[in-house]
């Protein structure tokens, strides 16, 4: 896989997102300005961008324009900016830097990025609701959407992951909850990002499964990829300091089965997104490379 | 007007939404637990349930069933009291009791009263959206009621008004200013509400205007009776001790233009409640006689 091409394509998809991004959040000096300054600061903060591509992915394997799915790709990262921001906070993972940057409770103070994660996650809504006003795309596809995004962000999803996460701190879990603790607090919103795009874009049911399967295998993977390289990434590469999770006495897969088996773990998962695949052709070429570079990425 | 009679029609209906509150919310030992306890901790608070009242009493002056827009009225109140587990935390207002009861935050702890009032967020999301499968509601209006809420209760609304509040704090602000904090606070989500069942119950733009105008001046003069409550109200009724508002520099009403003046311009909005409601029959009574009772109310 030529991965310097595959980088390439990422950012140029990443770079169209942030341009819709801006678009659609107030501008930065809308009344009262900190509020909206902090939800700038919280987007534009050189995240990958990773959950809106698979909304995008999603439509356009339904056969539609990647742009009818824009605007509840852009609430898609939304929500996660939102979780990220709530994470970083004292009472949670306090965390004073995020990808070479301080957090943001750390520029805007914690009332302010408390109010700032409430924001995003308000405006995500906003912005998945007007979806609604895009060529091709019905009303009530749209609510399906916005039930499927809030069920997957909150208690019994994302939610519901951070608490188990926080719960779990410095004690011993086992694989069937650590699993359980990922598939809801990262999978489920990967989950709902490619099936959104693919609802909008009126896929039938039995490809739609095929995309929940490559979504759930893609979000194991990713976490075990990230949990490796917490232990062998460059720190340079990665913005962050490697080693946090050790640390932090966080349960992390190659924490629980040793760096061989997690690793043997991430490419199982990988080769399962891909088997999900089978029934699509080329159109879902970029899935499949999305899957292997998971494996292969540095950050 | 009958103040006992009203009171008992308050209840009954107060009691009926929370009896769909508790339908609605995932059951108390949904896992993981800690996060579904607190969340009907904090939506089981022995609050009035105005705001949903409104939600249904929009879709009555619609011509429709109040039951049409249940989820709706439902998923105000959890915004309500998102807001509230958010505002008292120890980095915004840090209160300690809310209706003589020990705050979320003081029960489950900081991280879980943060993603507490997350969920609450989230979850009104997809109760609003499951409105959707009522009777008679289209899903393009439901799409239109989430996009009105998400306003309100966004930094350009409600979350703007708790920035402008915190950013007032021990600071003297003009009467233009305070107003704008409230209209934006707490006018924008009563506004919403009750355009919100007006809306699902497809009621036409000029009557729904009217409404609007109805919700604004009540908001206003709930505002400034909650300032005065503060000052002249009994800690007994209340629930909470009188007095804070000083004790913390607040700007309130009464400060700013002495009891006499903030108790005109109470009466003044409700005046102009009443004058809203101009073009409503005695189907409207409700509404007329809640604007009347907000004045004389006691909690």
């Amino acid at each position: 896989m030529d991965m310097n091409g595959f980088k390439q394509e990422l950012q140029q998809r990443k770079e169209l997102i942030d341009q819709h991004l801006l678009k659609y959040l107030a501008p930065e000096d809308t009344h009262p300005a900190v509020i909206h300054h902090a939800m700038h600061y919280a987007v534009f903060n050189g995240g990958k961008r990773l959950r809106p591509m698979l909304v995008l992915e999603g439509a356009a394997l339904a056969g539609k324009k990647t742009e009818i799915a824009m605007p509840t790709a852009c609430g898609m990262e939304l929500i996660h900016c939102y979780s990220l921001v709530h994470d970083d906070l004292p009472a949670m993972d306090d965390d004073d830097f995020r990808r070479g940057k301080p957090t943001c409770h750390k520029v805007f103070g914690e009332a302010n990025a408390i109010l700032t994660g409430d924001a995003l996650l308000t405006a995500a809504f906003e912005l998945i609701a007007s979806n609604a006003k895009a060529p091709g795309v019905r009303p009530e596809q749209v609510i399906r959407v916005i039930g499927e995004i809030a069920a997957a962000a909150g208690s019994r999803g994302m939610i519901g992951g951070q608490v188990m996460d926080l719960d779990a701190e410095n004690k011993t879990i086992d694989l069937s909850t650590l699993q359980t603790l990922h598939s809801l607090k990262t999978g489920a919103l990967f989950t709902a990002a490619l099936r959104a795009g693919a609802i909008l874009g009126d896929m039938n049911e039995e490809k739609l499964e095929a995309l929940t399967s490559y979504a759930r295998h893609f979000g194991l993977a990713f976490q075990i990829t990230d949990d490796l390289l917490d232990i062998k990434g460059d720190q340079e590469v990665l913005g962050k300091p490697v080693g946090s999770d050790a640390r932090n006495n966080k349960n992390t897969y190659p924490g629980l089965l040793g760096l061989e088996q997690a690793e043997l773990m991430a490419r199982q998962s990988i080769e399962q997104c891909i088997a999900s695949l089978e029934r699509f052709g080329p159109e879902a070429d970029f899935l499949r490379r999305l899957a292997c570079f998971t494996l292969e990425r540095e950050s």
